[in-house]
């Protein structure tokens, strides 16, 4: 496995890959690898003549007051899950590769990127719409992977692939989750064991809204209304919204067309969102 | 020469030229081809194997009070320009292939947006910097060419292609005159022949203050008074500003650095721009 830490190598590397008559498949990540990063990576291995990771705590994407440098970080742990799954490159640039002195021009989502997360994490969808199409540029791949955990910035990269007109596929695979439900996050390391024992409501409220769906219910009302009565052990839920699956619009008051249910909440100071989909996409 | 309506055909197109290994040049224009195109174009096919050029007036960088409706087309009479000079391949899509239902991603350039032309045309520049970055993903050139009548345009254009780590060169090539200095424009042909004669007032007043410079004055004021005192015939003058050639901010009380003197002004209700660079870039 090749490590990169300049976009000049990488670039040298890909050409070789390339060269060889490889496609390429590329996983964006933020390190401290878990299972969910680890599916993609292998449905990756699966479908591409080598697979691309990159390992970069994105500083533009975070709020002053968010956890940027308190997110975990360790790259020689992420080295060693990603030679085990079979990675083929990772790039690791530092902050000043991707951003050098003068750096100004940014890549702006559209009304995707105003809703759910959008209007409590200002100017982060911009900031991972920035660095996905910095990373994209970088790397062309064939295929890139995301994981549905992330649902609103996996729409929104979607989008912008199509908008911009970048050839290339966008593929979004099931979260993993930990026995009792947790979506697997990275930030799940940053729980104390009182608040990772309650983290599991968050998905239980979903998936209690799910099984109430797919048994009929369709009143959005009592769908949101099932889900939230789980969430109590989350010290706050931040939203909780049923929206349209392609437009992140509100859906009601009946569930009409694929939608999905989203949660941002916080136990303790660590904010975790997860989302399940209603219907088939 | 070849021509195409669609992003499919362009692309199946510069598959094959790819395939038989030619480097690909572009020239992405709006139309009503002049004599700068045409040497946008002979400087491409000269470099590059093949040469692809796009002809598209974009409605997205026009405000609602500009020209986009009145600006001039005549697609057979530029497809016959474009053969003449070499051209392989002519990428005309209409506003639908370009603008999909749903389009909503755009690309936003930084600070030097905000001066020059950017504050007296709202969101020109984050219209150009979105088609030009969408013309680039789609024809993925080796080198692409501009012209220095648009210079910030060209620095804009530029700073993207760094920014979001495009891997391709941006060329920019001299502004091409008529014989009384006026710079070629598209716009030109909405002269009528009084406000015509009247236009060559802009680059009397530039040329009068490079003179100026090359034989020794670095004094900011007296460089545009210089200008100014030549552009009496226009109707107005939007601005005239002596700025920083990489930044574009202004420059001042000495010109110790390279620097461009650019303006925009009306001749009736056409307005044109055009600059000279003062000291080597």
């Amino acid at each position: 496995m090749l490590t990169c830490r300049t976009v000049a190598e990488l670039r040298g590397q890909i050409g070789a890959f390339r060269g060889r008559g490889r496609s390429i498949g590329f996983v964006p990540t933020m390190g401290w690898l878990h299972e969910g990063h680890v599916a993609l990576i292998r449905a990756s291995v699966e479908r591409c003549g080598a697979t691309v990771v990159s390992i970069f705590v994105n500083p533009t994407q975070f709020g002053p007051t968010e956890d940027f440098s308190s997110y975990p970080r360790d790259l020689d742990r992420d080295l060693g899950m990603c030679e085990a799954a079979g990675v083929d490159l990772v790039f690791a640039p530092d902050a000043a590769e991707v951003y050098p002195e003068g750096f100004q021009t940014t890549v702006q989502p559209g009304p995707l990127a105003d809703v759910l997360c959008g209007p409590h994490r200002p100017g982060h969808f911009r900031g991972v719409a920035t660095v996905v199409a910095k990373l994209f540029n970088m790397v062309r791949p064939d295929a890139a992977f995301f994981g549905q955990k992330d649902y609103q910035q996996s729409a929104i990269i979607r989008r912008m692939v199509l908008d911009l007109n970048m050839p290339m596929e966008v593929v979004t695979l099931p979260t993993v989750r930990e026995p009792d439900g947790l979506a697997m996050s990275s930030r799940n390391a940053r729980l104390d064991v009182d608040a990772r024992r309650r983290a599991a409501c968050l998905s239980r409220g979903l998936f209690a809204a799910k099984a109430a769906y797919d048994t009929g219910e369709r009143n959005v009302e009592r769908l949101v209304a099932l889900a939230r009565a789980q969430m109590g052990e989350a010290d706050s839920v931040q939203y909780l919204e049923l929206v349209d699956a392609e437009t992140l619009r509100p859906v009601g008051p009946l569930v009409d067309r694929p939608a999905v249910l989203a949660v941002a909440g916080f136990l303790g100071s660590v904010r975790l969102i997860d989302n399940v989909v209603l219907g088939s996409l």
